[in-house]
């Protein structure tokens, strides 16, 4: 197996990238193919003592900025990220990861990989932590404007990447509202619930903002705006939270000294909220793995993202979900109704 | 100045609504009158000791459950909520609170109060704590679905809110998105954005939530299902961490020794998260104060709720919305496109 990197979209460069890879080649058993300016790469493989055959380099010039619009950024053709998707669609390798421009690899994987047949969009949908558990957040920006047919294969394919990828049995899918009552939000939510109520998978109706870093579902529905507001407010909470803390055990000496009591705990805790420790944000429904590993990926997090990369690619996950999709997740009689 | 209170919303029922009024027409040299029941209240009062002439009684036989279809619920009418909004209406009282059914309330002030001259949507409004500040968010729920026009009137109520109720000079407003730039988002988001540029107001663009609980701005404006989002997962966030953080306390007797030394410091924290300290949530736009607590709410939170309006009725607020709505809170060429 072989998992090609854009090597130049983390915050910090290649480093992580280059550190992730070497511990992947040496633990998992594949090869990496990383993809950016060639003597770069090269002289920092050598740097830190690499001589291995598993990992080889492929020549990119540019890389996207993280601030670059999205669809302009990606038909750049000598970026990293997008001969990345390309060595991918030709077979040279079997899932592609990068830590850059969220929108431009999510609309490069749709421009160069393509849908999967009958996927209405492609999803952006990172695991996310929550108190004792976690849950797969699904879209999480990719579509910041949605249709009831796009949800429900949001629905379908959430839950088939937790079940499958991150091993929780038939997993509980909600979708967001701002209320439990049947007949409350807005219309794109109560025709989305009457759809998903039809098909095969354990819908459990709306859930409310409130209930989500609670852990009140495993697959979190929503379009894209909603989604990418959860995300960014808890992650924005985490920061606040951890901040404020920190100062409580600054005050004086004694609170410092109780500091030294509960460090443990409280690195736990701060992993605890770290999502880069579940790997990257899939790409769903796209006919390739790709993965969107968090701009401010560490090695470790490069690592997990590659570890996450070789699962989805032996679980076969772009099957499934192409199966799934091909029997259920076409437009139902309700479906037709928002076309 | 009299404060009309619909004593039987809260969680507690009428308990923390004695609590608060017995101190506020002790330290606030006002009055209130209490609408419930009239044999229950006059028992608690009298089981407090309390024996002045500052709180009155008016009886209501119904209590609105907080699971009822607001927009029926406020039909009924001998509620308690119903009741208190028609006395204010007929001049019997300066504002009034409830902590019942908040889409009820809602639809009762603007039912029965009206809006004001020009407002477009009444709105709630809640003051939210952040990092080592606080803001207004609005809209956290009265209206899932917006338009431009009732966005760029939000942010003028809730400017004014926080410069003359909170004290905030000039207030940094921002429109909540899923990234900064200028054309990124939906059409309601972008249209938006244009209109709030051309009106006397301080609009800074757009926040990601991500700033939100970071105190990125201090007024947040959104349509309310977004806002809804926002408030219940930082919500939820908070429960969550302080449940993490417990924990991590109770491990062992060292811990628990160490959690005596920071105590002071965790209660202080707990209490920057805890919204009900800033009052109730106001419901802008309508002809008279009115005033959502907490269902929460305790004797301090009923306490603050009525201090609140204290300070809304001496400030004339709903006279100042009328006058910047007059001004510049109509439709402007731009408004129109969304009619």
């Amino acid at each position: 197996m072989n998992i090609i990197i854009d090597a130049m979209g983390s915050d910090g460069g290649s480093k992580p990238v280059i550190e992730g890879s070497v511990r992947a080649v040496d633990e998992l058993g594949i090869s990496v193919t990383l993809v950016g300016p060639e003597n770069e790469l090269n002289n920092e493989l050598k740097f830190i003592g690499y001589s291995g055959d598993k990992i080889s380099v492929v020549n990119a010039d540019y890389v996207i900025d993280g601030n670059e619009e999205p669809t302009q950024a990606i038909k750049k053709k000598d970026s990293s990220m997008r001969i990345a998707l390309s060595l991918l669609k030709d077979g040279y390798g079997d899932a592609v990861i990068s830590a850059g421009n969220t929108g431009a690899l999510i609309a490069g994987a749709t421009l160069i990989l393509k849908r999967i047949d009958g996927v209405r969009r492609a999803s952006l949908a990172p695991v996310m932590p929550a108190k004792d558990s976690f849950f797969l957040l699904i879209d999480a920006g990719a579509n910041s404007e949605c249709t009831p047919a796009f949800l429900k294969q949001f629905a379908i394919m959430g839950s088939i990447y937790m079940e499958s990828i991150m091993g929780v049995k038939n997993p509980r899918v909600k979708l967001v509202n701002i209320g439990l009552e049947e007949n409350k939000g807005p219309k794109l939510i109560m025709d989305t619930n009457k759809i998903l109520k039809e098909i095969p998978i354990r819908y459990e109706g709306y859930i409310e903002a409130r209930e989500v870093p609670l852990g009140g579902a495993d697959v979190v529905v929503c379009d894209g705006f909603t989604g990418n507001v959860i995300l960014k407010c808890m992650e924005g909470m985490g920061i606040a939270v951890t901040c404020m803390i920190k100062n409580i055990f600054l005050k004086n000496a004694i609170t410092k000294l109780s500091a030294l009591f509960v460090k443990s705990g409280f690195k736990k805790f701060k992993n605890s909220m770290d999502y880069t420790e579940y790997g990257g944000a899939p790409v769903l429904g796209v006919t390739k793995p790709v993965i969107k590993a968090h701009g401010s990926s560490n090695g470790n997090a490069i690592f997990h993202a590659i570890l996450q990369a070789k699962r989805l690619t032996e679980n076969k996950l772009v099957d499934t979900i192409a199966e799934n999709i091909k029997q259920y997740g076409g437009e139902s009689q309700k479906g037709n109704a928002d076309e």
